[in-house]
C-alpha cells in the first residue's frame, strides 16, 4: 500500500508517518519509484505498536526507539530482555536518576531494604536508584514510608510481578515482545486499577 | 532570603525559580526593593515539592499546576480532593484520552468488569476511560488481559489503595497535600518495586 494508504489504514497522519520514517521507529517500504514506496501489513502493526506506547504507555519517542530496539532484535534469554526492557522504560525519564547526586545511587536504606525483603537483583539494576529517588522524594515531601506500609506494598507488587511473569509464553521469540508491551502497557492499567480502588475505598468507609 | 539564596537552598538555579515565578507556580517574595524581594521557609518547601513532582512523579508543568491548585485549597472532603487529585493526574498525559473515539467513552466492557467487581466509582471518573484505553492497547498489540489476569490484578491494587486510604491522617487541611503527594509520589515507588519483584520472580523459577 501506499503512505497515504498507510495513513488512512492506521488513523494517523502521513507527516506523523515520514517522522517515525525519518526517526527509523519505522522501517522503509520497498521503493516503488523515484518518489513512491510500498508498504504492507508489517508496518501497520508496527505503526499500531509505536503509537501504543506513546499514547498508551507514556514513552517518548527517545525511549520507543531503545524498546523497538530491544524488540527487533532476537534473544532468547528472557532475563536480559527484562533488564533490558526495564532500562529502556526507566531510560525513557532520566530526571529522577540525574536529579541523584554523585554517590547517593540505591541508597543504604534501600539496599538494606531489598535485602531483609529477600530479593535477589542485579546490584546495578537502575530500578534501585529510582527506588531510592522515590522513597526519598515521599519521605523529604511530608509522606513517609515506614517500614509497615512498604511491606504492604511490596506483598501487593510481588503478586502482580507473579502475574506478569506467569502470563509469559513459553516461546523465546514471543517473550521479549510480551515482556516488553507486558511491562509498558500494563502499567497504565494498574495505575487505573489502583485510581478507582482508592475511590471505592475511600467510599465504602 | 535572596533569590540566589533561595536558590542555593533548592539546589535549584535562580532561571528556574525566576521560569516557576512566572509560571505562578511559586508565589512572589515580599517587595524589598524595586529589584529585590525576600523569600522564606514556605518558599524553599514549594520548591523541593515542585521539583519532586516534576523529578520523581514525572509531572509537567500544567500538571503541577493542577495539583499546587488543589493544595493550595483549604477543602475538608476528603472525596472531593481524591477526585480532583485524580483528575490533575490523568489531565497531565490527556494522550490516551484523545485517542479514544468519539462514543467510546469508558467502554461496555470496563463499565460490566468494574460493576462485576463490585467496585463504586463515579461514573464520569477519567479513570475508567484510562482503563478502558489501556486494556484495549493490551488487547491490540497482543497482550491480551484475560479476566483471571484482571482479577488478580485487581486484588493486589484494592491491597494497594486500602494503605493508601489508612496511611491518610485524620485531619482535613493534612489530607489534601497527603491524599496527592501519597497519588503522585508513590506510584514510582510502585512502579521500582514492580521492576524488581518481576526480576525476583523471573530468577527465582
Amino acid at each position: 500500500m501506499r503512505i497515504s494508504e498507510l495513513a488512512e489504514a492506521t488513523g494517523t497522519s502521513v507527516t506523523t508517518l515520514k517522522f517515525y520514517l525519518r526517526r527509523n521507529l519505522l522501517s522503509p517500504g520497498t521503493s516503488v519509484n523515484r518518489t513512491q514506496s510500498d508498504y504492507g501489513p508489517e508496518h501497520v502493526e508496527r505503526v499500531a505498536l509505536i503509537r501504543a506506547l506513546t499514547e498508551v504507555g507514556g514513552l517518548d519517542l527517545a525511549a520507543v526507539g531503545r524498546v523497538l530496539t530491544v524488540l527487533d532484535t532476537r534473544d532468547p534469554d528472557r532475563m536480559s530482555v527484562l533488564m533490558t526492557a526495564q532500562h529502556a522504560l526507566l531510560g525513557s525519564d532520566g530526571a529522577a536518576d540525574r536529579s541523584l547526586g554523585p554517590g547517593r545511587r540505591g541508597d543504604d536504606r534501600t539496599r538494606e531494604w531489598i535485602r531483609a525483603r529477600g530479593w535477589t537483583v542485579d546490584p546495578d539494576d537502575p530500578a534501585i536508584d529510582r527506588l531510592a529517588a522515590a522513597w526519598r522524594a515521599c519521605d523529604d515531601s511530608g509522606v513517609p514510608l515506614a517500614d509497615e506500609r512498604m511491606s504492604a506494598y511490596a506483598d501487593a507488587t510481588e503478586q502482580i510481578a507473579r502475574v506478569d511473569v506467569e502470563s509469559l509464553p513459553g516461546e523465546p521469540t514471543a517473550t521479549a515482545r510480551q515482556v516488553i508491551l507486558g511491562t509498558v502497557l500494563v502499567a497504565p492499567v494498574l495505575s487505573a486499577l489502583r485510581f478507582l480502588a482508592q475511590q471505592n475505598e475511600s467510599r465504602s468507609r
